[in-house]
């Protein structure tokens, strides 16, 4: 199983809409994907490492798929319609993490 | 629900030894934290947002907790023994995230 993890990075100026990303973004991401979309895990970043510290990302999105190939052929055909749907949750750069599941 | 992440940058020169954190890491922070943990996922980077690029962590380890303040009691009187055996499996510095689960 890989993971495909998108971090927003908790800059200044940073945004992210959490309810937009969840009852908006998610369901397309989900509708578009279909079956080849085995998960999703959403979670709100609260702090860091040092109690009191910012938490490095604002948010992160994970998706499993069962193969690096599966998820390929699943969002190249919808990059353009997942991407574009971004900026109305965030002006962040996001970070792209893809992940081989080991536990 | 609340979810530690430790990030593991990828960067020049950094190592990550994935079968001891998952065989003697994991099990030793398992047995420290006891039942407050109460799950963890860990993922092997494998690629970043475009097809042949590095992956931005060699891993990344997720542990779940009911409340920061249940992890805080959980961890704090165990960090020391589980600070000390990162350099056994990595010299990477190491990022947290501190997250509330969502979705």
């Amino acid at each position: 199983m890989i993971k495909v993890s998108v971090l927003y990075p908790n800059k200044e100026g940073s945004r992210f809409d959490m309810t937009y990303y969840c009852y908006t973004h998610i369901p397309l991401v989900r509708r578009l994907l279909g079956p080849a979309l085995k998960g999703v895990s959403v979670e709100q970043g609260v702090g860091g490492q040092v109690p009191g510290s910012p938490a490095p990302y604002l948010a992160m999105g994970h998706l499993l798929f069962e193969s690096v190939e599966a998820f390929q052929a699943a969002f190249g055909p919808q990059a353009q319609a997942i991407l574009s749907d971004v900026p109305n949750y965030t002006n962040t750069q996001l970070v792209v993490q893809i992940s081989e599941v080991k536990l």
